[in-house]
């Protein structure tokens, strides 16, 4: 593996990690059809848990079975496949050699309505399941986001003791500030992404940003600064620039499940902002299978351009 | 102890488990009259503490004594016996290296009503009393499941250090969303079957499910896309489905105390669909041991069929 | 100490256990005047936690000195004597070899009305004090007893593997359902005895059950079953059977103060229903010495009794 | 040092306890002015903590400085010094062999109202700071007195193994049945220093009490039993009696800060009833050095009697 | 490294600390432009994560880079740079030689408005990016106060094992008896400083205290004793008096970003009256870098000045 010029100097951005955390980094950037470039394709698939096994895999009933997105993220090239625990020890054995996996560690449910998350794996199992590292959610906000940031503390810790990487998914959500159109808002958004290069995360995970502002004291600023928020490649610049000036590397959802257009359109802004690239679970899985590999070719396609 | 075809499939698909905890899933599979067909058939004796002793057991007065129930679980043929600590350490010694044991870690008794279960043994303890596994349940939708899940998060990474196979009992209840009727419901069984396999089970325990449907969203994709829950028999593949595609093995109760043809109705249903046994209690034990062995033969050639 | 055919059937039902706890339970059955015969009588004295030294020690203040409780047992031949701490520290080195103790692990307080109990001493503690046992109070239906079988479930794990007894004083009290008059309903108490059973308890303490029920589902089916609960001996019997039918040891209070014709009465009828012995506290120490030891030693004669 | 015979008798109430331990404690009694008379008086400096700096140092500028106390404790002939982690550490080497200190591990603040204490120090670093004890505040009746009790039975056991004595300041407060006027009963100090002395505490600190009685069920025994109540010295012997028949040693305050003819009178009463001593601080520290000084003075001439 | 007199007079104060922490604190001491004159300025930058990004970072987007912040505190001749745990990282190995660095190891944010932080790193992060001390954020008086010091006393407690330094910031907060005024009241803020100092804080931060009393009790005893508080002079030295007499280095914030002139007035009144020096941030950073240079230079210059 022959570290490109783009992938260097992503790595010398993680100055204080050890060996081993620094080269798991570098073989989840030099993975795939994006390997050296700088830019991430993940494949997540805990929707199952959090909204319920029919509503996840119905549409593609192959999906149910967790060999089926080990398959997909590999044949598309994808940089990594990440999931819960008991998917990913499904195909830890038969696939663990073909593509890097990220332990996703806690998971909410649809079953009920408290804006917290369980936690559903640790980091002694992505360490025995052979992953490159763990993922973890934070709802910034949510009257549990304090406890579910000192857990994430200790996560991170442990993760970075035995050498894996730690990707946040920040999603502001809860509370008393925040209503459901306020979780894209952009100064919310930039804001988990803030938090989680804070709390030492190596990949950020967020939404992609609306127009809207939501924090009152923040609004001030962004008015009186002149920020440019008019358009999603601009919030998308304003994004990286919160994750220490584009020293993280900050990855976005494709968002609710949407038609081709708009998906790729999405995608392209990012990219022009200067996004890492993206994490896309249910525009994904889905589909059938030949329809999400061309997808995936084409969102492959559109960060591997010099953004 | 020369493992079956079908054994060694079921086997492939916990490809991430350690030698000892394979072993231990091979030797219940071997074990009884089912040995080595792919199904299972479990004794379960911890209604004593979820109902009382003489709701459990004042029917059938011998079945105070643990050692009714070991007894009973080996002359029936069955592949294990599962209780909590103090049964098992009646009979450990006596009948332990006649049937695998399953140490059950918590319980719920019905002196309160509060929707969680007190945590009543350990992997230690398992380990201790020769068992080939735990038992544990988890109430999603209920206020404390994720403290629920956090604890048993921690257990089965115990266990499968420790070369034990986990059982998960997955009793959606409590919350806002589910009332009595859809603790049943085929959409909420199917969820509670799925999270169960990504915390890692091994097996899981559920309820037969009904044609009911419960979540608003859930209800929207089982009509869109025409899931067929017309049947016991389909409703059972699609519980099958959601444990990753019948990568798990999925044990089901007999439900309620109910007559025998009833009964037998609904495993020859549930082995239709594709279950992989039953954990039956209180229609076995709450009948005299005569009758018991009658039944528990019958419900044996049931699932004896090829499904 | 050659242990007799009794006490070696005692033992043989508690198989599962280690050589040293099984050791500890033989020198508690082999201690006293009712060495041998299988029943014990145990002093407790933690009522001064409970409900104040004055309302505890005020009628006889000899008892306000730790060391007139282990003179007491001693010189009545007791099997053990039972204590917080405090007052196990005060003689274990001169008394320690001349009767067997059970150091008390939590106790309440009077001093406010929260149904659970304070940790007061721990398995380490008891071994640093030569204990053979430890005992522990449980509240089942207390909106706490999770919690507190969550706690014990730690300690009878920790206390067996010191080799150590461990008692549990099985009280249901507070949560929903039960009023004060229920929590001595026979099927309250049987009922408490099987968790402490099921928990792992080597000896259960419960209180003279009356013949009052509290539980619907369970009266129905007391009535139904036609089980005789009309008299304390049948309701003895009763108790005995929902602690494995007998396979562990049940020891009964005394009950409130009372006169001691009545006190009689009740161990008599207690012993005739196969009781195992007796915990008192009150009814002794609150009298004046010469006064107790004659009743302790009409009640080691009842329990003497063949039963 | 040469242990005195009134030492020597004392040390033998603790007979469960380490040489470490046991030498810690002779230390303590034979320190200072009062050594080998069975008498303890000790300075506690917290109340910067528990009122502000300003309410407890104002009125004697100099005793801002924590050297202060560790040399008016030392000048005055003190048995020990009590004080907080921060200020110990300000003179734990240029003092710490002149006079025993002991590290306060709980403090209150009146910058909020929560009946509990804040842990403000540990064990280990009492060990660090070469203190002889630990000392602990627990509020029996408070809604937080149980889990204070859980962490002091962690602190004391972990104390005893490293040869730390255990001081209990034992304060009844809040919960449903103490008004401010009921923390000095004398029926609730004599709960509080019987809770402490089962706790495991070697030293017990309690208020002087009133010839208030404040519970229901006490009041009753102290009326049928005609405990004499009616002076401060009877009361203090019956303090020494719910202490193990005075088995453990019991200090009290001075009370509120008062002229000295009360104080010298609270003194002598306590002393007559039998008391081991005093802890006493505001009634110090907020006079002037040789005002202070000449108050010792007599305080250890009235301890210095045999009571 | 010659240590001046100052500072080995300092160093005399924290007489309790091991080799290893001592050397830090002198390394802190000789660090920058105030090398060697016992006073510190330290440049903090949690705002990002406390206020948001824009909030913090607009108005001199330079900022949203943490190599700037490294850059910043060197260039200026600053003691140290204090951080969370994801800003450290970035520059630990490019800049960690040339400036001491402080991690913070708790922080808020705006989110939500719960009266509390959560724990971003740990001692051992702080050790394994080179930092010679944490940071730790107190709130006294809100209701998580008492939590909040359970955890820093177990952190302080594995910082001096570690050889660390802890800086507490000391922000009275919250619960019934604190308004926002009351923040900074000035009996408030000596009463903050002085936990702290009991906590075993070796550095404490506190912002510039107001005219304003607070709790009614200190109030009485301010007008009693007369305490002079009617300048910022005198009110500085009154918190130093709280810090131990002088004997724990107390820092103070610039408080709101405010003009020039103000600060300077500020700081001037601040070193007059003893302080040890200053942690300023959003008053530096959110100007533009020769402007913060040149206002780092005029406050070094003040603290330098004898006080």
């Amino acid at each position: 593996m022959k570290i490109t010029p783009q992938v260097k100097q992503i790595l010398e951005n993680y100055e204080a990690d050890n060996a081993a955390t620094k080269n798991n980094l570098a073989r989840l950037l030099m993975q795939g059809k994006l390997a050296g470039t700088g830019k991430l394709l993940i494949l997540p698939v805990d929707q199952g848990v959090e909204h319920g096994p029919a509503r996840s895999f119905a549409a593609n009933p192959e999906a149910y079975d967790p060999h089926y997105h080990y398959k997909l993220a590999i044949d598309a090239g994808l940089s990594a496949y990440a999931a819960p625990l008991g998917a990913l020890e499904c195909g830890a054995f038969t696939y663990g050699d073909q593509i890097p996996t990220i332990l996703k560690l806690n998971n909410a449910n649809s079953l009920n309505d408290i804006k917290n998350q369980a936690i559903t794996g640790s980091v002694k199992e992505a360490v025995r399941l052979g992953c490159i590292g763990i993922g973890y959610t934070i709802y910034p906000g949510s009257d549990h986001c304090y406890e579910q940031i000192n857990i994430l503390q200790d996560i991170i810790r442990e993760a970075k003791e035995a050498g894996l990487i730690s990707i946040v998914w920040s999603y502001p959500r809860g509370g008393p500030f925040l209503e459901k159109v306020d979780e894209t808002a952009v100064d919310v958004c930039a804001y988990g992404a803030h938090i989680a290069a804070q709390l030492g995360a190596h990949i950020i995970k967020v939404k992609p940003p609306s127009d809207h502002l939501c924090l009152g004291a923040a609004k001030k600023v962004y008015e009186e600064q002149e920020i440019d928020i008019s358009t999603l490649v601009k919030r998308t610049q304003h994004i990286m620039q919160a994750a220490f000036a584009g020293r993280r590397l900050v990855l976005f959802s494709g968002g609710e499940p949407t038609d081709e257009e708009n998906l790729f359109q999405t995608f392209q802004n990012l990219n022009d902002g200067g996004a890492s690239g993206a994490i896309i679970g249910r525009n994904i899985f889905q589909r059938k299978r030949e329809e999400a590999l061309a997808i995936l070719e084409k969102v492959t396609n559109i960060f591997n351009q010099q953004s």
